[in-house]
């Protein structure tokens, strides 16, 4: 914990992040706002021999879909539905009564037809789904969005909002499966351009509670998802800054998505968090950019 | 509603926007955003004879500075407050039943310490009030993010989440008026140079009820809020792309925030609607960036 507050007091200080009084929701200077930039700029770059569809979503989503999607199966703890005003000028009345008490004002709000993104991915699948079949050698898309995960922390690699970079993948199950290898390799490439130190991990996601363990230990078992681990404010506890991600069917039976021969779709994805990798590259180079390593400049700014 | 209709319609055929299945949700392609990249790019070369301090913030801001902004008591019906399943594994049980019986799963959730950021500007005031009086010559603060606005419809120039560019300027009242009269000038000189037809006039919020009639009112008797209109889906109706507005010392005076000699801080913003701007442009230039006038290309392009 030490190192996490230490880390985050340091970005503060230097003016990199900026305190909202929220845990896990800051501000970025522009040189913060410049490394992500450019660091999405070195994954374009990576990712340009293939050619893909870029899409960008808000950071909301479709509540219709975002229920279709399992998500409040699996992560209930993190999502963030969004919720407003709809009643008359009476009740608006007892609302500003509400707050000007101090009392929870917030409990008549009713939810909108718009959750928040929990991954950058998520809207993609129904968008996707339709079109009707995918074409032949089916789709690789480039997608990258604000994200919200409900979990406060003095961690500054654990943000409630923050931006994943993803590339997604959808055909057969050779297809997928070679785009996840592809990028597993790709991915350590392209941290050691900007010399990080990284390792690569069989993983699992924090799916909740104790049924949630079965789900959890059921993913490592059939090795569906990998991270690539980078010591962001802790060299024994290091942070997952990239993950590769195989579904299999599961997106594909959810929306009905198929290949152009009629079979259901598998899909993959490859997944930056690129405030995290934005905070490795403070972390271990320093908080002036100016003072990076050489070769890590070039790699960034050209 | 026709044409509103009929250019979104377009936009949707042309892959420019992406239908998500709720009104004013909408996914972007990569010539849509290159539009407002490049747009983007053209308002900081108009806005770099100043020099302004760059924040981003996220889509979401700290709930306590929402409700200390007054916001609830002028626009209830837009805000959007994030909220999460905070229960145990039993409710998590009860939960996916309510789901699977198809009920109204999301009146238990609660409010989290986020509200989605209403107007970019919104997360600034009680930043810079912390951190005590301005220095002499006041502030100017360079923003932008992704706004919520829960107000659903068909017309593609009311999206409920959109981005807005901001500059802010906080000082005493005669330089805030300055930098705003300033903007006011720039910002036509700005969509001249994109040959976009443009008119100027006073303006009002949505101020919400019967009594926000009064507000609304006050505010034009003041000449407290102007806008640039452009012709996007009517001619008739004309949409505000950019904003003027004038807070005096509401700001000021709700965060604190002092001049460098001790006196309330007034404060003024301009707000560039980047949609709909890129919406102005699609709608006047055509649907193919390749086929707009090339002084347009050249002032976005170089």
């Amino acid at each position: 914990m030490d190192m996490q507050t230490s880390l985050l007091d340091r970005l503060f200080d230097a003016g990199l992040l900026i305190d909202t009084g929220v845990d896990g929701l800051y501000g970025r200077s522009s040189a913060f706002e410049d490394v992500i930039q450019r660091f999405e700029g070195l994954i374009s770059a990576f990712g340009s021999s293939s050619p893909s569809e870029v899409i960008r979503f808000p950071p909301g989503m479709n509540r219709s879909h975002f229920e279709g999607s399992g998500y409040m199966k699996s992560f209930p703890q993190l999502a963030g539905t969004v919720h407003s005003f709809c009643g008359c000028e009476l009740d608006h009345v007892n609302l500003l009564q509400c707050m000007a008490e101090g009392n929870d004002w917030t409990k008549d709000q009713k939810a909108t037809d718009i959750v928040l993104t929990p991954a950058a991915c998520y809207p993609l699948y129904p968008t996707i789904a339709k079109r009707g079949p995918l074409p032949a050698g089916g789709g690789l898309f480039d997608l990258q969005s604000y994200c919200f995960r409900h979990e406060p922390s003095k961690d500054p690699a654990r943000m409630q909002l923050f931006r994943m970079r993803e590339y997604v993948r959808m055909g057969t199950p050779e297809e997928v499966m070679a785009f996840r290898q592809q990028w597993m390799e790709r991915g350590q490439e392209l941290i050691a351009a900007v010399q990080l130190p990284v390792e690569i991990d069989v993983a699992n996601d924090p799916f909740f509670g104790r049924a949630g363990k079965m789900l959890a230990n059921n993913q490592r078992d059939q090795a569906l998802k990998f991270e690539l681990l980078i010591p962001v404010t802790s060299t024994a506890k290091k942070t997952a800054c990239l993950s590769f991600n195989y579904h299999q069917d599961h997106f594909g039976k959810t929306w009905g998505l198929t290949t152009s021969d009629g079979a259901v779709a598998h899909t993959a994805c490859v997944g930056f968090g690129l405030e995290r990798i934005a905070l490795a590259l403070f972390a271990h180079h320093g908080l002036d950019t100016a003072d990076w390593p050489a070769p890590v400049r070039k790699a960034l700014w050209g």
